[in-house]
């Protein structure tokens, strides 16, 4: 990302981490890899980004760790695949943060645009972005769900760390 | 932000959110601002950033209601300032995400280069971006403080919304 201050090397670990994922396609590419979208073609899709912008974010996530890239053998030919990686599946708080932010601070563009953050341990809604208002257990990608209204009310459960 | 497609009307919360602080350098002056900056060269100076650069971050800012203008009568003339809105002052758990992420893997450049979030109530530091693990109360700008023992080993108290 040649037009952006390198803040890589900053003290502060926001100025650090947002050199990471300061960009947000990167935010929403991790968004779309926690709801369980692992090859490009998945990506463009629910994204409605270009090719080139998209290759080029999904590069800079595998060179930054976020993501890692495998190959997957599909019935004719193999694939490639993008796993999220630790460090990918650690972003779910900021996330969080954000959807908690959106709901309470803009303005959704239909009634049933709202997500929420369910903690599938004990089956409750959060309002916190990493730490479960009901039972108060630290929550990570491996026992999160979102529930998307707009797009289904069924709980989606997210996808964590493929650690391999 | 004129090159960036435009998430305001998105369905799910994270890309509206996204739309208003996908920027990093509206994160880095949100910080700036809970950390007490009001001013244009208090912001230009802790940000290392060009005026034009800043001043079209702040004039978006206040547009998207992170920030509200005012004028602060100086000695001489009177001055502007930019005061944190509760919608500006409610991002801390964006960033508090980042700083908590960003301390587990980035790297930092010097071995104090370290942040901790505190919640002044009880005094004790938080492993979550929003919700103190200590005592389990939800944490806000009025009750967090910032550790940043590289700049100071005082907390840093944390200025909350403006509310006038």
């Amino acid at each position: 990302m040649p037009l952006r201050s390198d803040w890589s090397a900053r003290p502060c670990a926001i100025a650090r981490s947002l050199d990471v994922v300061g960009d947000p396609w990167v935010l929403l590419v991790l968004r779309d890899a926690l709801l369980g979208a692992r090859r490009f073609e998945q990506f463009r899709e629910r994204l409605e980004i270009a090719d080139n912008v998209l290759s080029r974010r999904l590069q800079a996530m595998v060179a930054a760790g976020l993501l890692r890239k495998a190959t997957y053998r599909g019935e004719q030919r193999t694939h490639q695949e993008y796993l999220l990686t630790e460090a990918g599946a650690d972003l779910l708080p900021v996330l969080n943060a954000l959807a908690l932010w959106g709901e309470k601070h803009t303005t959704p563009p239909r009634p049933d645009a709202h997500i929420a953050i369910v903690h599938t341990a004990c089956g409750e809604t959060s309002s916190s972005a990493d730490a479960c208002d009901n039972c108060g257990t630290p929550m990570t990608a491996g026992d999160t769900a979102w529930r998307r209204s707009w797009h289904t009310p069924e709980l989606t459960e997210l996808r964590p760390a493929d650690n391999n």
